[in-house]
C-alpha cells in the first residue's frame, strides 16, 4: 500500500516526475518558449472569445488557470493548452441553443459547457474510456474540421467586411451574409482584407524577408510566428492614429483588466443535462485534436504520453477555465508546435505562458481599446483556413469509397445543419459503413496449387479442386454483421452443386467467432448434415480454438478441425473414394463419408 | 431486353417457377399440409388478435390475404405466414403509444403498422437492404425473444385467472397483476390452468398415448400438433354445456362472420411517420424470425431461399393484411415446421390454408361464441414459453462475456421499459461492444523459432528475437476503432526500448486497412523516423496491398514491404551489422540502417 500510493500519485501527478529533475537549463528553454507562445496566445484568445460570442476578456480568462492545471496533470511536455477555433465554434453553437448571444445566460452556458466537459473528461480518464475517441474515424474528423473551418471563416466575413451576419450552419450564414454585402463598410473591409493578405503572406514570405534583413534563422522563424501580434499592434495604432472609429470601424472598446475572480460555477443540473451531449462532443473533439498533437510531438523526442491521464489533465484544464469564468479549452495545434520548436522542455512552459497572459490582462488591456474587430476576424480566418484539407478529401476518394462517403456526409450535414449534427451523422455513418463492409466479407473458393501444399483462390491461380469438396477461405472475423451472409453463401453454394459432399472452411484470417457466428456455424453444420454434406474447419487460430472449446460446436461438427487445409483435403479424399464405392448407402446418411461404418450397418 | 424481363419476372414472381411444374402429387401434399395448418392457425389467429388488443375476427383477416400473397411472391416452399406472438406483442406496444386499446383508433394504428411495415420491407427488398437484419446479433435476438416470451406469458396471466392486468413492460404487468391476485375467478382459473396443463402434457405425452391407442405414427404426430384446437372445442363445449358464463367466465362472444372488406388503408402521413421506427423494428424482427425458419427448412431439401425476394414477399403479405384490415404478420416458426412435416411441397399450401381460414370465417364463427378467453390465454402462454431459451443464456455466458452483456442488457431493458427500448438498446449495445472488442485487438510480439522460417508469439513459444528489431503481429483488420490503439502501442513499445532500430508489422490477419488506420500507419512511420527507427511491413495480403498502392504510404514508408516475416528479418540483419560498425553516424539519421550511404556522407 505504501508503495502503491506513490505509484498512483506519480501516474496522476506527472509534475512529480519532471519537477524532481527540473534544472536551470530546462528553465531557460521553458521561459523562452513561454514568451513566444504568450505573444501568440493573447490575440488568439481575444479572437476566439469573439468567435464564441462572449466578451474578449473571457478569452484571456480561459488562457490562465487551464494552462497551470495542465502543467500539473498533463503528460505531454510540449502541449500548449487554451482556447482553440474548433471547440470555440462548437461552444458557440451549443450555448446558442439555450441562450441568446451577448446575454449573461449565454456566458453562463459557455461556462457550464466547460464545467460539464471537464467532469466528463475526468470521468472518462478515471474509467479509462479514452477508446471512445476512436469512434471518431479520421475521415469524419478530417471532414468535420474542413467543414467547420470553412464555416468559421464564412462566419467571420461579416466582421471582416463591417456587415452583420450570423447563423449556426454555413447555409444560414450565407443566407444572412449575402443580402447585406451591399452595405460593406469600405474602411473596415480595407483593414480586414489587408490583415488577411499580410497574414497569408507572412506564412511563407515573412521569414525569408527577415533572413534577408540579416536576422538569424531562429529569430526570423520566431518573428514570423508572431505575425498576428504585429497585425494587432499595427491595426490598433492605425485606428487610434487616424481615428478610423469615426468612419464606422467596429473596435473592441473597453476590455476590463484584472485577473478573473475564481468561483465555483453555479450548480444548474437542468442546464447541465441539456448541455450533456454538446459537452461530450466538444470534449471528444478537443481530446482527439489534443492527443494527436501530443503524440506527434512526444514521438519526436521518444517521450511517452499517457492517453488516459491526458483525459484527466484536459478535464482539469476545462474545470480551471470554468472556475475562472472561461469557456472550453484544449491542446492547440499551432501553439503547441511553436512551443516545441521554441524549446519548451517541460509543462512548466505552459504555466509561464499563463503568467505572460496574466501580465497582459493586468496591464495591457487599456491598449486594446482601439483594436479593430476586423483584425481579429482576419486572424481567425487565416488560422482556420490552414485547417482546410482538400488533399485529404482527394486522397480519401482515391483510397476508399466507404470512407469517402462518411467524410462527405459529415461535411454536407455540417454545412446544412451545423457542427453537432455533422459530427453525430459522421460517427453514425462511419460505424454503419464499417458494419456494412464487414457484413459482406471477401470469401474465396480455394484449390490446391499442383505439387505444393498451398491452397489459393481459384479465380487468381491455376489450382486443382475436387468436385465433391468445396473449400472456402473467409477473409474476415466471423461475427454478427456477416454471420448470416456466410450462412446464405454456404447454403447457395451447396444448393447449386449437388455433387458436393464435403465443405471445408479455411480460417487463417478469422480472429474471432462471436455467438452469432457460432450459431450460424451450428446452423450450417446442421443444414449440411441434413443434406448429406460434411462440414470441416481448417487452420483455426489458437485463441479461436480455445473459445470454440467452450461451446458445443466441436462435438456437433459433422467433420473435423484440421490443422492445415492440405491435411484436411488429404484426409477427406481416401474417405470419398471409399464412400463412392458404397455410394447408395453413403448418399442417405447425414454425415456421409466421415465415419463409414461396416457395410452391413443400415443407413 | 426481351430476355431480361422474363429473368426479372421469374426472380420477382417465384410462382412462375414452381407453378409451371405443379402436379397432382404436389397438390395432394399441399392440401394435406394446408388442412392441418388451418386447424392450428384458426385458434392461434384468434389468440394473437386478443394479444394485440383487437377484435378476434381481425386475427382471421390477417390469416387469409397474406398467405395468398406470400404464395405468389415467396421463395420458401414451406414457410407458413400469418400472425405470430412476437410481432403481435410489438404491434400491441406500438399501437398502444398512439391510441387506447379497444378504440377504433387502436385498430387503425395496427393496420397502419402493417401498411408501413409492408412498404418498408418491399423497399428494403428492392434496394437489397436485407443486410440491415444482420445488425440484430443472435444474442440480442435470443435475449429479446426470451424476454418478450416471458412478458407475453405474464401479460396473459390476467385473462388466464379471470382478473385484469395490463402494462407494456414486465414491471408494469406485474405491478398491475399482483394486487388483483386476491380477486381470481376460480372457474376461469380452473379452465385456464387445466388448458395449460393439457397443452404442456400434449407436447410430450399425447403422441405416445395416441400411438398406444393404435394410431399410426403420422396420424398420432398430426393429432398431437392440433392440441390447441382440441382445447378450443373442449372448453367451448364445457362453457356452453354447464353455462359457466354465469359463473363469471369471460367468453369471446359474437365474432362477426364473413370475409373482410378489401380496402386501401386510410392515408395518414402523420400517423405513419409516428409509427415508422416501431414498424421498422416489427418488420426486421419478423424478417429475422421468418428467414431463419425458411433457411432451415430449405436446407433440409437443398432448396434455395432468396433473402431479398423474401423481404418483398413478406412486405406483400403485410400489405395484404393491411388492405384486409389485419395487423403485421410474418413467417411462423411452429406452423412452418408442421407445414413442412405434413408434406407441403410448394407455397400453394399457404394459399390452401387461407381457403381453410376463409371457410372457418364464413361458417364457423357462431360456434366460437362460448369460447372462454382463458383457453386462448392458455394457448398463447404455452406457445410462447417454448420460445424461452435459458440454455442459450447459459451457453452465451460460457462462450463470450461481451455477447452475454448484450443479451442481458436486452432482457433487462425489455422487462423494465418494454420491447422497443429492449431491442434498440440491444442493437446499440452489440454494436458498441463489438467496436470496443476490436478496438483493443490481440497484438503479439513475435520471434523466430530457431532453425525454421516461422515466427511465433514470444509469450507462447521459445523463440529468438533481436534487441534492435521489434516484430509485432496484429491479429485484426486495421480500422478506425483500433487505429489509435496501434499508434499508442508502437509509440510506447519504442519509447520503452531505446535499443530498437527497426519495427516490423506482420499483417497476415489484416483483411482491410481503412483511411483512419492508413493515417495512423503514416503517423507511426513519421514518428518512428523522427526517432531514428525504420518501419517495415510483412505478409501484407494482395487486396490490402492493392489498396495501399492507391495511397502515398508506400512512398513514405521508411523501410520496405516484405513478402514474409522471415525475409524481412533476414534482409534487415545485415544492414544492422553494417550500421552498428558506423553506429555514431547511423544513430543520428532519420532512417538509420535502411540505406547506409557512403561513410563520407554527413548525417
Amino acid at each position: 500500500m505504501t508503495r502503491l500510493i506513490p505509484e498512483l500519485l506519480r501516474r496522476r501527478l506527472p509534475i512529480l516526475d519532471w519537477g524532481a529533475e527540473y534544472s536551470r537549463q530546462t528553465l531557460v528553454g521553458d521561459l523562452v518558449a513561454a514568451a513566444i507562445v504568450s505573444i501568440m496566445l493573447i490575440p488568439q484568445s481575444l479572437a476566439y472569445a469573439l468567435l464564441v460570442g462572449v466578451p474578449p476578456q473571457v478569452g484571456l480568462y480561459a488562457s490562465m488557470a487551464p494552462l497551470v492545471l495542465y502543467a500539473i496533470f498533463g503528460t505531454s511536455r510540449a502541449l500548449a493548452v487554451g482556447p482553440v477555433a474548433m471547440a470555440s465554434l462548437m461552444t458557440a453553437a451549443a450555448a446558442g441553443q439555450v441562450a441568446a448571444q451577448g446575454t449573461p445566460e449565454f456566458l453562463g452556458a459557455a461556462i457550464a459547457l466547460s464545467t460539464v466537459a471537464g467532469v466528463l473528461l475526468i470521468v472518462m480518464g478515471a474509467l479509462r474510456l479514452g477508446f471512445l475517441a476512436n469512434f471518431l474515424s479520421h475521415p469524419v474528423v478530417s471532414g468535420f474540421i474542413t467543414a467547420a473551418a470553412v464555416q468559421i471563416a464564412a462566419g467571420q466575413l461579416g466582421a471582416l467586411l463591417g456587415v452583420s451576419s450570423k447563423g449556426e450552419s454555413l447555409l444560414e450564414i450565407l443566407h444572412s451574409l449575402v443580402p447585406s454585402l451591399g452595405k460593406v463598410n469600405a474602411t473596415t473591409a480595407l483593414i480586414g482584407i489587408a490583415a488577411v493578405g499580410f497574414l497569408l503572406w507572412a506564412r511563407g514570405g515573412l521569414k525569408p524577408l527577415l533572413l534577408g534583413l540579416g536576422l538569424g534563422d531562429r529569430a526570423a522563424d520566431t518573428l514570423s510566428k508572431v505575425a498576428p501580434a504585429m497585425v494587432i499592434v499595427a491595426t490598433t495604432l492605425a485606428v487610434w492614429g487616424v481615428d478610423l472609429k469615426a468612419r464606422g470601424v467596429a473596435i473592441l472598446g473597453t476590455v476590463p483588466g484584472g485577473l478573473p475572480a475564481i468561483a465555483l460555477p453555479p450548480v444548474d443540473v437542468s442546464l447541465w443535462t441539456k448541455l450533456l451531449v454538446p459537452s461530450l462532443l466538444i470534449c471528444i473533439v478537443g481530446y482527439v485534436e489534443s492527443i494527436s498533437v501530443a503524440l506527434t510531438l512526444a514521438a519526436k523526442r521518444r517521450q511517452r504520453v499517457d492517453p488516459d491521464q491526458e483525459l484527466i489533465a484536459l478535464g482539469a484544464a476545462d474545470l480551471g477555465s470554468a472556475v475562472s469564468g472561461g469557456f472550453p479549452v484544449t491542446g492547440a495545434l499551432s501553439r503547441s508546435v511553436v512551443n516545441f520548436d521554441a524549446g519548451a522542455q517541460t509543462p512548466a512552459a505552459g504555466a509561464f505562458t499563463a503568467v505572460g497572459v496574466a501580465i497582459a490582462t493586468l496591464f495591457l488591456t487599456p491598449l486594446l481599446f482601439y483594436l479593430p474587430k476586423a483584425a481579429l476576424a482576419a486572424i481567425i480566418i487565416v488560422a482556420v483556413l490552414s485547417l482546410v484539407d482538400i488533399g485529404a478529401i482527394r486522397r480519401t476518394w482515391a483510397y476508399s469509397g466507404t470512407d469517402f462517403a462518411a467524410m462527405i456526409g459529415t461535411i454536407g450535414v455540417t454545412w446544412l445543419d451545423g457542427v453537432e449534427s455533422g459530427l453525430v451523422v459522421g460517427v453514425g455513418l462511419s460505424i454503419l459503413l464499417h458494419l456494412y463492409r464487414t457484413s459482406r466479407p471477401h470469401v474465396a473458393v480455394v484449390g490446391q496449387i499442383p505439387g505444393t501444399t498451398s491452397f489459393r483462390n481459384v479465380e487468381r491461380h491455376a489450382v486443382v479442386t475436387d468436385p465433391e469438396i468445396l473449400s472456402l477461405r473467409v477473409d474476415e472475423s466471423l461475427y454478427f454483421p456477416n454471420a448470416r451472409f456466410i450462412e446464405e453463401l454456404v447454403n447457395d453454394a451447396v444448393a447449386a452443386n449437388p455433387a458436393i459432399r464435403h465443405v471445408i472452411l479455411e480460417c487463417p484470417a478469422v480472429n474471432t467467432i462471436d455467438v452469432s457466428a457460432l450459431e450460424s456455424l451450428e446452423a450450417i453444420n446442421r443444414r449440411l448434415a441434413d443434406g448429406g454434406v460434411t462440414l470441416h474447419l481448417s487452420e483455426v487460430k489458437g485463441p479461436v480454438m480455445d473459445q470454440l472449446k467452450r461451446s458445443r460446436f466441436l462435438q456437433a461438427l459433422s467433420g473435423k478441425v484440421h490443422l492445415s487445409q492440405f491435411e484436411a483435403v488429404a484426409s477427406i479424399k481416401p474417405e470419398l473414394a471409399k464412400s463412392t464405392r458404397a455410394a447408395p448407402r453413403a448418399m442417405a446418411g447425414g454425415a456421409a463419408g466421415v465415419e463409414p461404418g461396416p457395410p452391413s450397418q443400415p443407413a
